[in-house]
Order: C-alpha cells, then sequence, then structure tokens
C-alpha cells in the first residue's frame, strides 16, 4: 500500500541535484572546504541507507544570531536599538545620569557600554523597555528596525544579514532540518524580524530572557516586561538553554565567538555525525576583520579549539563570493 | 503562475470531508456540543476567506498533560516514578527519613506526598535524580515505564491516556495546527514518551525546568541533573512559559484543572477566534470522578469562569464513549 509519493520523489530528486552541484543551493559560497564540508555532512545525515543517516526529526540545527547569521560590528543591533531607548525614557530615569551602563549610554558611549559585558547589553534594553506590555514592546521595535540604519552601509540592520547564511539556512531546511536561532540577545527583539529575514519562527528562537509579570485587566490577559533579566543565554547557558528548550541535542551548531563554544562542544559530543562550525571575520573590507583580540565576538579558544577538533572555520573572506543581500555577487576567488 | 498544488488541494477536500462529517476524525467524542465546538473552531480557523481564517503558522494549539491527556488519578504519574525512586536511593539520602516529602514518600503514603503542593511535588523526582547525566536519566524513565503499572488498570502509565485527546491532537495537526504539552511535571520527564505516545516531539514539550550542570568529561560535554529547581511551571507560569518558549499566543488551550487557568486566560485574550476548553472529570465509573474539591487536579474557579465566559467544557462521562485506548468504544449515550 506504501508508496513514494511523487513530490517526495521530486524532492529528493531536487535534494540529489543540490548535493551533486547541477543545482547551486549555495550560490554565495565559494568552491572550498567551507561549502564542501557543509555538502558532505548534508549527505552524509540525509541519504538513507548511510550508517550517517539521521531521521528527519532528529536533524536540530542551531545558529547564534550576531555575527553568525546577522553584522555585529560596531555593536549588536539590540545595543543600537537599547542605546536610543534609554535616551527616550531618559527623562524618567534621572538615576541613570550616573549608573552605568545608562551613563555611557546617554553620553553616546558605545565602548563604555560595551565594557559593560553581555549582562550589561542586557540589562540596558531590559531598564529602557520595562513597565511596556508586549504588543506595546513589539510596535517599539518594529518601528526602531524600519527607520533606523546601520551607520556604514546606511541600509535596515535586518537587510545586513549574511546573504551565504540565509541560503544555508534555506538548504538546511528543504533537507529536513528544523533550524533555531539560538543568540544571547533577549528573545522577544529578535522574535519581531527572525521569522521574515531568516524563516525562523518564533518559537525555534532561543535567547536571553526578562521576566514578565501576567496581569488581568478588566478580565483581559495581558503581560508587562519587568525590568529584571531572567537568564542571560551566553556560554555555558546557551548549550543549557538548547536542553531545556530543543530537548534534543543538535546535530549542526554554527557560531562566531567563543560564547558559542560550550553550544558547539554540546552539539559535537553526541554520538554519530556531527557539524560544527565558526564563521571567523577575516574580510575587513567587505565587512570587518577581527576575532582574538575584540571586545564584541571575540573568537580565541574558539580558534583553538575549532583547529584542534577539526572544525570548520568558515573564513569570510576566503569562502563567500557575497557577504549581504543587497550586495552584487562578486566573480569569486 | 501561483496555482494550487494538487495535493494541497487534496488535503483541503479530506479536510473538508472531515469537517462536514464523512469522515469521523474524533470517532471517540459523542455528537454534542463538546465535539461541534471543536469542529466549528477547527472550521471558523481555516476555512480561507473567512474572516475568523488564521494562517496555519500562528495555529499554536496547547495542552495540559496530567488530566488533561493522561491519567492523573490516584497520582500525577511522575510522582508515582518519584515515590519508587526515592525508595531506591534512599540508603544514600539518611536526611530522608526525617523529611518531607521523601519521609511520606518512604512510607508509602500518598496523601503526605500530595501534601506538599507542586513544588515539593517537583523537589521529590527533582532529589531523587540528582546527579544523573541526562542520559543515565533518559534510561532509569525507561525502564520505569516499561516495567510499572497503572493500580487500577493494570497497564502501563503511557497507555492510561485519553484516546478522544489522542485523536484531537492528530486533528489539529492535520489541519495545520502546532500541538505542545505544557506541563507541571518536569520537562524531560515527559519528552521521553510524548513524541510516541501524543505525537509531540521534545521541542514541543513546555514543563517545570531542573537545574543542569554542564562539564567536560575528557573533552566531551555531559549534562548532570542538579537537586535544584529552577522553574515551577503551574499556574501563571505556564502562561509566562508559553511567551517565553513559544513566543506566540496560542489560538486553542485545553486545560482540565485550575493551575491551568492562567494559560487560557492568556489565549483567550488575544483577538480573534479563540478555543478555550477543561475536560471535566465526571465519569466515575470508567475514571475518577472529581472537581472543585479534589487535591490532585482541582477545577473549581475554573469552572466558574468557563460558564462565565463560554469555554467548554468537556463532561468525560456524556462527550467520550471511549476513554483509553485499551478499552473499546462504548455504543455511544
Amino acid at each position: 500500500m506504501k508508496k513514494t509519493a511523487p513530490w517526495l520523489a521530486l524532492a529528493s530528486w531536487l535534494t540529489a541535484l543540490t548535493l551533486h552541484g547541477a543545482v547551486d543551493a549555495l550560490p554565495s559560497w565559494n568552491d572550498g572546504r567551507g561549502k564542501q564540508s557543509i555538502l558532505s555532512f548534508v549527505s552524509d545525515v540525509t541519504t538513507p541507507g548511510k550508517a550517517t543517516f539521521v531521521p528527519s526529526p532528529e536533524r536540530i540545527a542551531v545558529f547564534d544570531n550576531d555575527g553568525t547569521l546577522c553584522i555585529e560590528q560596531p555593536a549588536y543591533i539590540q545595543c543600537c536599538f537599547a542605546m536610543e531607548r534609554v535616551k527616550a525614557v531618559a527623562a524618567q530615569h534621572p538615576e541613570w545620569q550616573e549608573q552605568e551602563p545608562f551613563k555611557s549610554a546617554l553620553a553616546g558611549d558605545l565602548k563604555g557600554v560595551l565594557g559593560s559585558g553581555v549582562r550589561g547589553l542586557t540589562q540596558l534594553p531590559t531598564s529602557a523597555c520595562a513597565g511596556l506590555t508586549l504588543d506595546e514592546y513589539d510596535r517599539v521595535v518594529r518601528d526602531w528596525l524600519a527607520n533606523s540604519r546601520h551607520p556604514r552601509y546606511a541600509r535596515p540592520y535586518t537587510e545586513c544579514v549574511y546573504q551565504p547564511m540565509l541560503e544555508l539556512l534555506a538548504f538546511l531546511r528543504t533537507n529536513g532540518f528544523k533550524t533555531f536561532v539560538v543568540s544571547g540577545g533577549t528573545v522577544e527583539f529578535m522574535r519581531v524580524w527572525t521569522e521574515k529575514v531568516y524563516g525562523v519562527p518564533p518559537e525555534q528562537v532561543i535567547g536571553s530572557t526578562v521576566s514578565n509579570q501576567f496581569e488581568l485587566r478588566n478580565g483581559q490577559a495581558v503581560m508587562v516586561r519587568r525590568a529584571e533579566i531572567e537568564l542571560v543565554d551566553d556560554k555555558v547557558q546557551k548549550a543549557l538553554s538548547i536542553e531545556h528548550v530543543i530537548g534534543r541535542r543538535p546535530i549542526l551548531a554554527f557560531g562566531n565567538s567563543d560564547g558559542d563554544l560550550p553550544m558547539l562542544q554540546w552539539t559535537a559530543s553526541g554520538g554519530g555525525r556531527r557539524f560544527c562550525a565558526f564563521v571567523h571575520h577575516t574580510d575587513g573590507q567587505r565587512e570587518y576583520a577581527y576575532d582574538r583580540n575584540s571586545p564584541i565576538g571575540r573568537l580565541d579558544k574558539g580558534l583553538d579549539e575549532a583547529a584542534a577538533r577539526g572544525w570548520t572555520v568558515v573564513d569570510m573572506k576566503r569562502d563567500w563570493n557575497r557577504v549581504f543581500p543587497f550586495e552584487a555577487a562578486s566573480t569569486g576567488r
């Protein structure tokens, strides 16, 4: 009774074509080790009968956000949002004139803000948006995204995402993967735009969380953002959050900084075929070049561990012929 | 260029058949208000062009577990597990002889254990499984489920689930819903069996959480359960967890106790068509009859609010012609 449906056969044939290069699902990736390691992994886990085959429901792929899927220089997108928002509501908070990281934010001192670390960076938007209902918060973020521009590219931040990674996300989903974003940013900030920009729905976004208050107002349930951080989703917490929210160990993890290392270690330590990779920011011309000594997206231990374990390190300059969707594709290497 | 694919047309035709009764997707539900309210809701949100139409990605449905999808009498399944587990490891914890809820668990005193409330009920398995890696924990739960039996039905606990609710879960998924379990039980306990029993994958299970420790053992990442509860997923926290993990407001919520009320209130307070329902345990013969005064699954305020708001109250005795999968269907009302 069981026959392969014709569209399944078609999908399988398209996958085979893609894997064998007749259709290039990753056109912004130059031929090279980065691209080959992806194609070979996907082929290994999706080819029925192979010892490395993984059933579709177990094809969990996790991606860091800032610096992995989108630009994080000269500052994390949410940090730019928070700095403007702090100014907008500063009149209600005279105490911020003397308190960090608010003082630096009000002075427009990005370096001072970044010096407050991930917790400070999470506290900034949390405090600046406290008291908003979730619907109000959603509108504030949407308005800011629509009206703000990246200082270098003069494009909306949501266009400053990496074209090769958009192609990779889509390619993985076509091959039966479920793609998750696992970020240090607060979860509601990302959910406003990840579905439209990455094709990743809200329920597949994991991040830092802010404490909400549940209230009944005239019999209607609303949630109000409090000034309190519940969880900072960075380093070891990224692995712990993946376990708490997804409950399956990923088979693919992509990051770009030491904050992503435990997530990659957790992924790598499962049985069977695994894929771990870092985006290495090597292109100071088209984007920004930074790694071991950067205050943002520091990639130091991660580079060493990737070399020792044979993980993929994507060299942005060498591996990507196009960085942003708004750029024309270059002619390759 | 855009044409409806033939299999979409087929799916739509099958749905229409189901909704109009030519194929009964809910055979264990008697014709009556409960079943009709479900069919009418699903038709309203899935019929393109209707003002009440909801796009598939927004069709989020949440279900409480104990007492809504599975039996919770004479004690929550996880409580039965914990009581046995406490005995098994008691030799390593002489202090438990004098501490509640351990003392009651060791004496086999279910009433004493239940008296410790949801937090005590969460602490029991948490303490009894502390120190296990997640893989070890998984095996312990699997072994217990395979070897234990419900005291009344002499069946594995995972067979003591409600056939009408299994049909409802499948019916909703067929109609483009994403089904989530939102339970007071700890999330890893449920994930061992929800996919097989309910068709709900691990990443769609939300529950109480235990603090895990991330460790590198010979370079391999493992997680070890700590004795510490992170979050008790009950009452208002159920609504807050839905927001944190799913990030979309559900359009359907099903519970059976006052602990589920905030989850239903949160669901009901969204715009557009919503469906909220309680399972009312009215069948002392086939199952257990309990509501306003029960220490387990108390349904008191919920019954009043359901009446005031016109939510569906499923009368188990009247609405279900079959309770468990292992029962033959009765001839109806």
